[in-house]
Formats: C-alpha cells, sequence, structure tokens
C-alpha cells in the first residue's frame, strides 16, 4: 500500500470475524431474532458485501442518501433509522417504490402527514425511548402509543410493525454490568409496553433494539425481534473504554504521516487532525482528552501491532494531531514514518475519510 | 432555496464585507503588508473570487489537495501552511513546477531531504513556536534557527523567506485584551529573532502571522511583513465568544431540518449532526458544551435573525442533534421547518458539508 496522507485502513480478517461473532450470538438466541446491521459505521460496499457473505439482507442507514447508496448496491429491505423527516418526502416515497422501505416515527403530526403523502406501502416503527432521551415517545406513555398505532393502521400505506429504540445510554455507562443492566432495562420496558398493547388487540407486534455496547456485552439475547448494531464491525477506544469489545477487535485505523517530533516535550506531530480523525474524544481520569491512540502499522500497513503505552493524541486542530509520548517511543519515530490511529469513534472518523455526505463508498480497498 | 436536508448557507454580503474590512485594514498600515488569506476556512472557487476582486493574489492552504485544486482555480502563489510532508515530495515538485509554492520547515532533516529530493525552486518559511507550542522551533532558539537558513540557503533550489508562525494560543485568550497582548507578543518575539538573524547577515527575511483572533482585534498590524488569516471570511461562535467578531459578522450557518419536539423536556430534535457541523464545542459556565447557536431563515433562506436567547444545541451524535430551548421558541417550532444553525467552528462545519478531503468545492451557490 502506498499511504502518503491521513488514509483509512481496515483490518478485513477482523471486521468478518466481528460480524462472524455477532452473528452467531444472534443466531444461538432461544427466538429468532433478524440482524439488521446498521451500514452507517462503515458506508461501505465492500464492507456490506462482507455481510452479505454472512447471510445479512436487512440493513439498517441513517440517511436517504446511504439508503439509495446501498439500494443501488442490491439491498431491498432498509431502515431509514432516524425519525422520518417530511422535508425528503419525495425521496421516502421514490424508494418505498423500489424496495423494502422501513421509517421511523414518534408523533401524531408525523403520521398525519405520511398518510396524506405516502404513495406505496411503507412499513412504521414507532421509535420508543427507553431512557436515552434523544427522540422517541416516553415507553411508559401507553395511551400515546396505542393511539399512534390505530392511527398508523388506519392508513391503508401505512403498515405498523413494531416499537424502536436506541438505548444510546449504554455509551455513558461506567461498566459491564451496566450495560448488561441497559440492556435489561430496555428489554424490560419494551416487552411491558407490548404486552400492554397486545391487552388492546394489537398484534403482532416487534421489538428492535441496536446500540453496540449492549449488542456486544451480552452473552445471550431475548426479548427482541430485531438487532440494529452498526459500529461492532470496526469498533473503537470508545468501545474498547466502556468494555465493550478487546483491541484486538478494533478493526479501522488512520494512517498518518508523521510531520515533526519535539523530543524536549516528547510531543510527534502527525498529519492528520480533525477533518480526517472527527473531534469525538475520550476524558482521561487527569482531567485531559485523548483524541485517539497510536499503534505502528504491521505487513506493509495491512495490519497494526498494540497501541503504544502512555502515548496518545492530546489535542486536534483541522490538519494537525499533537500526540503525547514518552522517551522511549520518541526515539523510534521519524518525521515520514507512519503512525497508525486508532480513532475515538470509529463511524465518524470514518465518514471523515469517506466522501461527503456519506453516500459515496470511499475507496480503500485497494 | 430548497433545502432538504443540511445545507450549508453562506451569506454573501457578510463574506464580502468580512473581507473588505480585512483588506482595508491590512492596506492601511503604516507598512507593506502582503494579504495571504488561507482558503482551508471556505475551501470554495466562489469565495476565492471574491477574495479575488478584492485584489487578492497570494493565497495559503493547508493540503496538497487543496493546492491542486485552487492552483486548477488560477492561483499561482500558494503556501502550503502545514509542514511539509516529505511523503508527498512528487506532489510537491510537480506543483512547483506550475506555480510559486511557499512551504514550511523547522528541522534540518526536512532540509536536508527536501535539498535532495526538489527540482524546482521553493521558496522555504522557517517555522517559529511564539507559545502555541504546536510546531516550530522555539523563538528564542536563535542558533538553531541561524543553521537551518545557512542550511537552506546553501540549497540551490531553496530559498529562505522568513519566519512563519501560528499563534493559535489566542483561540484560549481569556479577553480580547489578552489577544491583543498575544498579538504584541509574537511580534516582539519574532521580530527579536529577526534582528538577531540579521545581525549575523541573514537579509531580508519576512515575517508571516495568521490566526483569525489576534487579526480580528487589532485596530493596526506592524512588525509583519504578512498576514495569513481565513477564518475571518465566515467567522462563527468560537470568535464570537472570544470577542473577535460580531454576531452580525458571522457568515456561515448550517439549515437544518427540525424532525421532532418535546415540550416536555423543552427540546428540539434536529437532522443536522456531528458529520455536518463537527463535534466543535464550547463550554458554558455551568460546565455543559455548546454545539451550536440556533437562528430562524429570513429572505427565503438567504439569510437568518438573531440567535435565540437561551437556546444551543447541547449534544451532537452522528445525525441528530439536541436543541435546549424554552417555552416560548418552542412553540414557535414545528416538525418540518429550517433551523439555521451557528456553528461553533465554520472551517470543520464547511468542510464536513464540503466535499471528502477538502479539495472540492461544495456547490452550495445556485
Amino acid at each position: 500500500m502506498d499511504i502518503k496522507k491521513p488514509t483509512l485502513v481496515i483490518d478485513q480478517a477482523r471486521v468478518i470475524k466481528n460480524i462472524q461473532r455477532m452473528k452467531e450470538k444472534i443466531d444461538h438466541s432461544s427466538e429468532p431474532i433478524r440482524f439488521r446491521p446498521h451500514f452507517k459505521t462503515h458506508q461501505s460496499h465492500q464492507v456490506g458485501q462482507w455481510l452479505r457473505e454472512q447471510g445479512i439482507e436487512d440493513i439498517a442507514v441513517s440517511s436517504i442518501d446511504m439508503a439509495y447508496y446501498f439500494y443501488k448496491d442490491g439491498w431491498q429491505d432498509i431502515t431509514l433509522a432516524i425519525l422520518a423527516n417530511p422535508l425528503q418526502i419525495e425521496a421516502i416515497n421514490d424508494l418505498s417504490s423500489n424496495l423494502n422501505l422501513n421509517l421511523l416515527v414518534d408523533s401524531k403530526e408525523m403520521v398525519a402527514f405520511l398518510k396524506h403523502q405516502v404513495k406505496q406501502k411503507l412499513k412504521i416503527w414507532i421509535k420508543i425511548d427507553t431512557g436515552y432521551h434523544r427522540t422517541g415517545i416516553q415507553w411508559d406513555q401507553t395511551k400515546s402509543v396505542y393511539e399512534l398505532v390505530k392511527m398508523i393502521n388506519s392508513a391503508s400505506e401505512l403498515e405498523f410493525i413494531g416499537f424502536l429504540t436506541h438505548s444510546g445510554h449504554s455509551y455513558h455507562a461506567g461498566s459491564v454490568e451496566e450495560i448488561e443492566r441497559i440492556y435489561h432495562d430496555t428489554v424490560s420496558k419494551l416487552n411491558q409496553l407490548k404486552k400492554e398493547l397486545e391487552k388492546k388487540g394489537i398484534y403482532p407486534i416487534e421489538i428492535s433494539i441496536g446500540d453496540t455496547p449492549t449488542c456486544s456485552v451480552m452473552k445471550q439475547f431475548y426479548g427482541v425481534s430485531e438487532i440494529r448494531c452498526g459500529n461492532f464491525v470496526y469498533y473503537d477506544l470508545m468501545q474498547l473504554f466502556l468494555g465493550a469489545c478487546r483491541e484486538e477487535d478494533i478493526a479501522a485505523t488512520v494512517a498518518c504521516p508523521v510531520i515533526a517530533k519535539y523530543p524536549q516535550r516528547n510531543e510527534i506531530v502527525i498529519y492528520g487532525g480533525a477533518i480526517h480523525l472527527s473531534k469525538e474524544s475520550l476524558p482521561t481520569k487527569d482531567n485531559h482528552r485523548i483524541f485517539g491512540f497510536v499503534a505502528l502499522p504491521k505487513n506493509n500497513f495491512k495490519n497494526w501491532g498494540n497501541y503504544i503505552k502512555g502515548t496518545f493524541i492530546s489535542s486536534l486542530s483541522q490538519e494537525h494531531g499533537i500526540i503525547k509520548t514518552n522517551k522511549e517511543f520518541i526515539q523510534q519515530v521519524k518525521v515520514g514514518d507512519i503512525l497508525m490511529i486508532l480513532p475515538v469513534h470509529s463511524c465518524l472518523a470514518v465518514h471523515c475519510l469517506g466522501n461527503g455526505d456519506g453516500a459515496l463508498l470511499f475507496d480503500y480497498f485497494n
């Protein structure tokens, strides 16, 4: 490989292992669960292909452009896993005339809008808030949910499928046990709601969950019909810090050229900044921020070694990254070397190194 | 304008005013100063054109790809305002055969490398560290600087031009007075170094500075030969908080559709997240983070009103932004409306909404 500037590098073997591990866990559930991986993490034809080879047929995306990209790539069942945007109704109608499109709603206003605007059959999930408090109807608002279901089912082109949530608060958990508790809590709340609605004659009701932390730490899934995690294909430092992956599961790095070193302050400067890694960061115990870990390339940049202890990106400007390190490591590195940066949040770093709005594949597999 | 998804909106009149204000201040200096605006902020043919119309001929960029983009757009004198990356020597040679290319160095290793690799005349600036501590030789290391100048001048294809610094620590200043002090301090240090080198027979020596905060707050420039600020064309919340611009100078916003509102917790959710605004944030007094301010569109999205008091983006995920607001504002807003988000850091938001590596123009002027 010929790397001259910040470049996304994917470890194919690790990606495939990550996919297989999650797929097997889902396949071995006591009840059948649909695996609908979220493609916003990789936004890639190639990774999609690897998922297809493992038997995946249903996917989630986070934008209309991404839906078009993967529709053109042959995917026929897509959940647009963000509340439906009324301004994009034309594209929604166009897409749904070509594939099974699943939309998310959480308000009467949006259902009323869709009822009047939709031209083809659309599958509708109600977004439920089980504790993350970003979007969705509060899980215990049974009456609101019931009224919304009735409204959906009264529209001939809308088909109510079930309840969908994203327990994003798992990203703020302090331990693996807390992540597991969030899974149990999420599933319990959604199943209580489901039971209430079943009492009122609504049947069948699917349940879809999707955050990578809970999906990674749970040894056995139960109480759900669908799993939509996405980050698990690559993982990253955020998942590592949470205990949701091991270092050897991280499958995406950004290769960055060293452009300066300052032994007097134990700092290395790379060509690689906020526009390549994103400004996502993690706090350290002593109130600093970490913007990435550092590893050395192996096998002509196809893989990388373990991250270097006591070494991290301490700040990022638009194109520069400052690495804080120690005497030993700084002596091994010279200007013109390539360092492999483990990103804090692989979804954002991959998007940065991709192509614009995320609709197109970044061609990193040559 | 037909806005359906997160879209960069530029206020042309404000951009031109911002350009004219800076240009006039530079033109009215007691000594002649070259204005070499940094194009990494806008990365745009159109804004470059407005700068050209104000008499600008020399520019700075932050990547080889950006240099190519603006070379193809007719710019003939370009500073690659990041330490030269030895891995891109082929492109450096190619570019310098077509235009006046200015490079930055701060080490003997890099000068030795360039000496052997460079094929056409290259102008060389020595990067000096006057207090930001990102890259550059410490300003008081006269001997190191002198040796580097001699080394540059001993290479027939390299021409030493002068000292270049970026006083990025002005972004951490607590007041306008502190920003002014950073200007005085920067200029004083660079001129002391210049005097020392002149004593040793090095002449002429140019001085180039460029951070937008000092360039914006200073009423009169002195002690420099060149000014390279970039952010001033658009400004943003970071500059507003620093006191480096007024609200009515901010010329870039991101128009984002409202996809949900939650009156019970005074929150609005927009389709517009970290991949559109970047995760750059500013701290509030009570230890929260601000990821953007919110304004209403005017004149069919060509402009926007003042930012709404007590209303800000409190968190961003990949495509979602959560706006914290009050009862009054939430009542005015409905799903499907467009809100204009003032970004924390316009350079990063513009890059997000641009095209990949920043080499291409985002076509937002239709």
